[in-house]
């Protein structure tokens, strides 16, 4: 068996788990490296549909994606929204999107659920993403300001990440040095026991 | 080949997918009927795992889970925290749980996508469930203030939704009348064209 650099990282990044998960669950992560292959309208319109799918509260639906492929005006301008350390690397992206969330449902009342219920969705997205080898690096370091300027998003939605999307591939040496380490380094988590209790609240 | 009710309900909360997914998600759906069986520690204990390896901000990891199995006092606490609507059916949960977040990071600065993140979080709990066949339905109907007070949940953070969760099984008719509709409804979503944009936005 031959492995690629990519294996090897794939490898490196598989959850250190303390009770076995889903394997898509356990092998996804958040990739700075991409293959340069545009992403296949399919694939794209199979994203988008495991979002759909997605639970909300009352069923509004509240999550909204504004995509662009690289080589493309839109996508200069998303990734000039992004924070300097971001385009670093974001650049290299087959694909950028903005999520954002409508923040009221349709009686003009504030749905405090909204910014959740679009997290579900990108967490559906990213599963099918997995599915078909695609790897997504969601990014909280975005102006969204700008961006809601730039893009001319109305004030009834919020825009919430920036997400960087395409097939995973792409060497190391595509990235700048200062970032080489992270993309090998081991994945983290807290225990269970810090954020799951059992009949009482067990935290300060 | 034999169907049970359970399996004919099953079949038709399958998504109507305008584009394939894969098929843990297509499946999922928020049901209001459970087995009566409690739930194994093993799958709990994967369950939350799977929430463990969420992605989030800066690694922030904000998300809570306070849970309690049908029997106990804490159970009965947290049933009196739903709406009306919500106990009539959920008291037949086996296990119920609130879902919370750490509203800001260790330096005491709001945390903006906590909510969004223990979105995400809840979302790849969904899918290990469905993968083990274990239903959960998550409400927005939660009084979370008085959630919070009856266990004591410190300031820091905020309950967000009620969870009730169960292997999938139950009968329509351990429901009252005017639930068992929505049980074998369609499900329902908006069109990609309403949500998905490309390059740039379209919707007022």
């Amino acid at each position: 068996m031959v492995m690629t650099e990519m294996d090897q990282l794939q490898m490196e990044k598989i959850a250190d788990c303390e009770h076995e998960i889903f394997a898509l669950l356990k092998q996804r992560y958040s990739p700075r490296t991409f293959a340069l292959e545009k992403l296949r309208d399919m694939h794209l319109k199979q994203l988008f549909e495991a979002a759909r799918w997605s639970a909300s509260s009352n069923n509004l639906q509240p999550w909204r994606f504004l995509y662009a492929h690289r080589g493309t005006a839109p996508y200069g301008k998303m990734l000039a929204c992004l924070s300097d350390f971001n385009q670093k690397w974001a650049k290299n992206a087959p694909m950028l999107m903005l999520t954002a969330y409508r923040t009221k449902d349709a009686k003009g009342r504030e749905n405090f659920h909204a910014l959740h219920d679009l997290g579900q969705a990108v967490a559906q997205m990213g599963v099918q993403a997995q599915y078909m080898g695609i790897g997504m690096h969601q990014m909280a370091g975005v102006n969204w300001k700008k961006a809601q300027r730039v893009f001319e998003v109305p004030e009834a939605f919020h825009i919430a990440t920036a997400v960087a999307v395409g097939y995973y591939g792409g060497r190391l040496e595509d990235l700048p040095q200062e970032l080489r380490e992270s993309e090998t380094s081991t994945r983290e988590r807290f225990p269970q026991a810090d954020f799951a209790f059992k009949e009482a609240w067990r935290e300060k």
